[in-house]
């Protein structure tokens, strides 16, 4: 169904710590720099220094408050990390103090990767569709880079730092879904991060990803989620304005665009100066398009998610006004 | 509003591995442990031992997937864990995959403690009212002590291992809200386990709980809560037929009795045995007074867990049947 939902707004923050392919290289001058680039598309990743999580999703946060002087009205913040601060609390609750939200705020943190943005619409649409709650807000801040091997060549030219803040809405203009919401949780270990929470010797985990398994999982799981969406929602790949894949790389969304038969010209992409921000990264590039006038209000997009878990989520979206 | 959700069936697991009074004195000699008793009113707690949080969550739901051969009805798992197995991917796929749950399911960790399951109580019914799920399944699971020092006289005499599955579904007969949900961040270290995903350097953490902090925090929060939430209502105190708390400790629940001026055969206990097993404190609360006979079908049940965040969340629920 379509909730009476909308997206009001999204801001987004990206650290200004750059590295672009010679930083790569001069840590691992074996790396073809050029072929890695040409297969990925990305060709320099924003890297936190000083920002953690928090801090990354307070300044994307304290942009849409400015804007519209709204912390009194928010009810709901949902924090998309895997990368918190601490074991506990929520760092959802550090934000909520730190924003200036009401204490009669709900705030907790969803531990999902890319597929985390269209997850956490659905929840922020229930909850104000089903009455719990009246605004929300939806920041998706990672680190990922914290996690990564300087010479890990499969991680290192991808993964990117950012944080996006989106604000949800009662809104009888716009929409929210429907969504297509999966898990292949045997897939758990292509793209993890051991900790020690479950012993008591803590160890300095690194990213470890599967990238064929990854990519084999996306090319069975997306295309068939967009097709159910379609037919779920009774319209045509024709009648959707835009795609918004999650920016995983040049070479999934080319095979996604391949795949799906989908006008390149509707395919908005962002990854090659962005790189995969995982969960802000959908945000992230629905906010250019609109900056960019790809896309405006009344248009009907597609969003889709895939990754970490693994996990995908995809649904429909039109905006009320513009964002 | 009352969302048309109930929960039809609650399930729990809970190590068998005990710890009484005389192991805590066995490592702390100096320790009174009568005194520490007749605050706490835990006498015993159960431990971990092989058991990671997945594998308790697992044995709780594997009893309502058996009992009602649901496993491909349930399209959503909310794991409330502050105990994951991992950084990332989120738990809750591991325990997608191990129970066996199709593939077309929703999967998340939500971090949050003591008031989590109030909080996955309102998610999961906003979530199934507004269409986006049909059956979901909430898994309380911690392993919090792992986190505590054998000599921490403040968290080693209450916290205990345990988890909760919980079956949400539609029901017009049964309700689920309204709710009070809100979040104190400026108490974020009050009950803390650092980490170090900040940084690369990984710190083998501890649990610190200030306890007399999170005690102030529920005296001033909680009634005030649940008197929101009968105002809400419009009922009296006297409407109430049962009040499960977050089993805290005696201390808080007693003082909790005082303050609210509450009858003390309506608010149902377990902490003596069970201890303090954080978010599943309240589903097992709950599923032991209903075989105990002390709720039933029709009852009006105000729940409220509190604590780590800060955090906490009430709400009022109605059985449509026997759980």
């Amino acid at each position: 169904m379509h909730l009476k939902t909308s997206i009001k707004a999204i801001e987004y923050y990206l650290p200004p710590f750059v590295e672009v392919g010679s930083d790569l290289v001069a840590d691992n001058p074996e790396w073809r720099i050029k072929d890695i680039e040409s297969k990925t598309g990305i060709l320099q990743r924003h890297i936190s220094t000083t920002e953690t999580s928090v801090d990354m999703g307070f300044f994307a946060a304290r942009k849409i408050l400015k804007k519209y002087d709204n912390a009194d009205d928010i009810d709901l913040l949902i924090l998309v990390t895997q990368s918190p601060l601490y074991v506990l609390p929520t760092s959802a609750c550090i934000l909520q103090d730190k924003l200036g939200l009401k204490t009669t705020c709900m705030a907790f943190d969803v531990n999902l990767g890319c597929s985390g943005f269209v997850y956490a619409l659905a929840m922020c649409s229930s909850l104000i569709e089903a009455g719990v709650a009246s605004q929300g807000l939806i920041v998706c801040s990672d680190t990922y880079t914290k996690y990564i091997e300087s010479s890990d060549r499969t991680c290192r030219p991808i993964f990117s730092d950012g944080a996006a803040a989106t604000l949800v809405v009662s809104d009888v203009f716009g929409s929210i879904g429907p969504f297509d919401l999966g898990t292949d949780g045997s897939g758990f270990d292509k793209l993890i991060v051991k900790s020690a929470t479950k012993s008591n010797n803590l160890i300095n985990s690194k990213l470890h990803m599967n990238g064929s398994a990854v990519f084999m999982f996306t090319m069975n799981m997306v295309p068939k989620s967009i097709n159910k969406l379609l037919i779920k929602e009774g319209i045509m790949l024709t009648d959707v304005d835009a795609f918004i894949f999650h920016q995983a790389s040049k070479l999934v969304l080319d095979n996604l665009i391949r795949r799906l038969e989908l006008p390149k010209n509707k395919v908005l992409v962002n990854y090659h100066k962005v790189g995969n921000t995982v969960s802000a990264s959908i945000p992230i590039a629905l906010k250019q398009a609109s900056d960019e006038g790809k896309i405006k209000e009344g248009n009907t997009i597609m969003l889709s998610g895939f990754g970490v878990g693994l996990s995908w989520g995809s649904c429909l979206i039109k905006f009320g006004q513009k964002i």
